[in-house]
């Protein structure tokens, strides 16, 4: 038998993240490549409690769902985002698989083979792999410490014609940024004048570290979802537990009933027992609170994470200190090639992500991504000596 | 602001079944027309513990797992699908959401716009519903009660040059058909021969009433997944409970590969939570007796509507009796347009799909699917009177 595959699969490569995670399973390599939670935070009791709630709800908990998801879930979840200053109601709100999937089914409704989007630059990995498999062309925009450059953002939309800004403007993957108010408050004004969908991934908005200022969602700048330029999307993953897979997306009706069908035509329905079990974690576990003793932890680990970068600092190489997230970006000097540079870290049993599969366009080839909320203080130490060990012996090659 | 959606939504059509679904939901409508499982026969007390023993098992069960699914799951299932002659490894085999996701995923990787697929018919309304969004042929083939005819197979392969059969070859949704033995081992050597994959959905398999015969599946007609013309696909949904959202699907590495890439891109992984559940349900309950109870369960109910069915009966009007499955597939007297009459149905409180959402090609307007497995004896036989009476003032107005 000869397999003829489909268009599609032309585009499709796999994750340089995934394929890392996979040659460090089970071996003892020191990894700052995923994008993991600290697992000794996830809360398991409260967790345990909630889904033997669901389980003494009786029989009728284990039946098929709404494809739209389970209603007093997505109740719950227009109330925690009026809170953020998004009015959702219930016809502006669908659970998916992830906010991976709101990403996938926004991108098949909206987009057409063909197709150009916007991007930040760097920007989300994964966003880049579904663009591609899908025959979209991600177009990047030039951005500072603020955000996305509005200058850049004009031209681009002239000279493109795109259909859609993919932008994650609160603690962005890779690169820690966060978007000033201006910023976001103009990219709404201009999308609406250009008629262009805004997709905002905010899966790290609620890790922030302090309280001192307020990064309110870019949707917020719009009046309600209804009519919005703005589709938002989010997820339980950072602040709950991944293993559930349970994100939402919020935007105006006509665009979440077909997500809605698009996703009845994918799957049917995500798992209603999993949306069941967050429903009675939100109705009787302070999450928030929880939320408050990951984000100190969060905070702990990157400063470790910047001081031992400090620690190894080389001539040339620099890095931001996020306000919140997961990541760390770093520069490394100019003409390192950090795909090159992680050959030897594996072999020096540490593992981080190039930054080259975060561009759209073209990569700057010294940089890369490090997690710093998936490996203990001990983990950090040594995963930083064999490091900074294997960027030594790579600088002694050149 | 004004959506303007792809090429993708065009085709996209809500389900028949779950518009319906919606409809009744809260009124007091007896409904034969959803899939749905006999809820009184969930196993939720073997849930409760299955999942309380992942819980056990620590924190690392709430963390992002591979795409391929949860391993130990994996390995359960292929020592499960060796006792049905299919003898996969474990590169041969991906969890998803639900059997609906591998077809999509299929879908996705394997046709491009405007390519053939050969379907029964009547086929899987929701099978349509895909071929559709993706702007794919679906060319019906004829059949009889055993199963595609396979002069009509051959003439189609010749005529339309399709790369992709679907089928359901074992108590069929809807026409609860089982192919003989012989047809089974036809179309594989068929298929081969034409370099034609055959995509076999089989979520009703294991719903075999008595054990009389033995309905091996298709894909075991060939030596191994490995190079096979078979992509072949269940789910627990109808043998353990279909909140958890878990099927899975076999074939050659190479097609799971392209599929798990195509997972990765639509939503990183199915919920780990439940397939963790799953494997500790299969490990510390009897799986196999429980399916024997529900076995016999479903078809009591079906000799029950049988009998209603035979206690109704207008001339012009017949039915098959399934060996297994969930469906009972009914044909009216010439001329009877089923979307018309549930129309009245509706009305009297009882629902039930028209056939005609069934049909890749020209449909029978005066056929329709009733379900037997989610309504007790009390609701099945209300049911019918309001069903014989919404029929019986149908026949007096044309």
């Amino acid at each position: 038998m000869q397999y003829h595959f489909s268009e599609f699969t032309e585009g499709l490569k796999s994750s340089a993240v995934r394929e890392i995670l996979k040659l460090t399973q089970g071996k003892s390599i020191i990894s700052f490549a995923g994008g993991l939670p600290a697992e000794e935070h996830f809360p398991i009791e409260a967790m345990r409690e909630a889904f033997n709630r669901v389980f003494d709800q009786g029989k009728g908990s284990l039946q098929y769902g709404l494809t739209e998801g389970y209603t007093p879930l997505r109740e719950q979840l227009c109330q925690r985002m009026a809170k953020k200053g998004i009015k959702a109601d219930l016809p502006n709100i669908l659970l998916t698989t992830g906010s991976q999937q709101a990403i996938d089914l926004l991108v098949k409704v909206y987009l057409t083979r063909g197709d150009v989007v916007l991007v930040e630059n760097p920007t989300y990995l994964s966003v880049i792999q579904v663009f591609q498999a899908y025959g979209i062309k991600a177009v990047p925009v030039d951005g500072d410490d603020d955000g996305m450059n509005m200058d850049d953002l004009r031209s681009k939309i002239e000279t493109h014609k795109p259909k859609m800004v993919y932008v994650t403007p609160t603690f962005s993957n890779p690169g820690g940024r966060v978007w000033s108010a201006e910023r976001r408050k103009a990219i709404v004004e201009i999308c609406q004048k250009a008629n262009l969908l805004i997709l905002e991934d905010d899966p790290y908005g609620e890790l922030q570290y302090n309280d001192e200022e307020a990064y309110p969602p870019i949707m917020s700048f719009d009046t309600h979802p209804e009519g919005s330029c703005v589709v938002y999307t989010s997820t339980f993953s950072k602040i709950a537990a991944p293993a559930l897979r349970t994100g939402w997306v919020i935007g105006d009706s006509r665009v979440i009933r077909e997500m809605t069908k698009a996703k009845q035509a994918a799957d049917l329905h995500s798992s209603t027992l999993d949306q069941q079990g967050l429903y009675q974690l939100l109705k009787h576990f302070d999450l928030d609170a929880h939320i408050s003793v990951i984000r100190r932890e969060y905070h702990k680990r990157m400063l470790l994470l910047d001081s031992l970068l400090h620690q190894y600092k080389v001539p040339g190489m620099s890095w931001n200190a996020p306000k919140g997230g997961m990541f760390l970006w770093v520069e490394l000097p100019e003409g390192v090639d950090a795909e090159e540079l992680l050959k030897l870290a594996v072999k020096e049993g540490v593992a981080f992500v190039p930054g080259s599969a975060f561009y759209a366009g073209e990569p700057k080839r010294n940089t890369l991504r490090m997690n710093f909320t998936h490996s203990n203080e001990a983990e950090m130490r040594l995963g930083m000596e064999r490091f900074s060990r294997s960027l030594e012996a790579y600088l002694q090659t050149v």
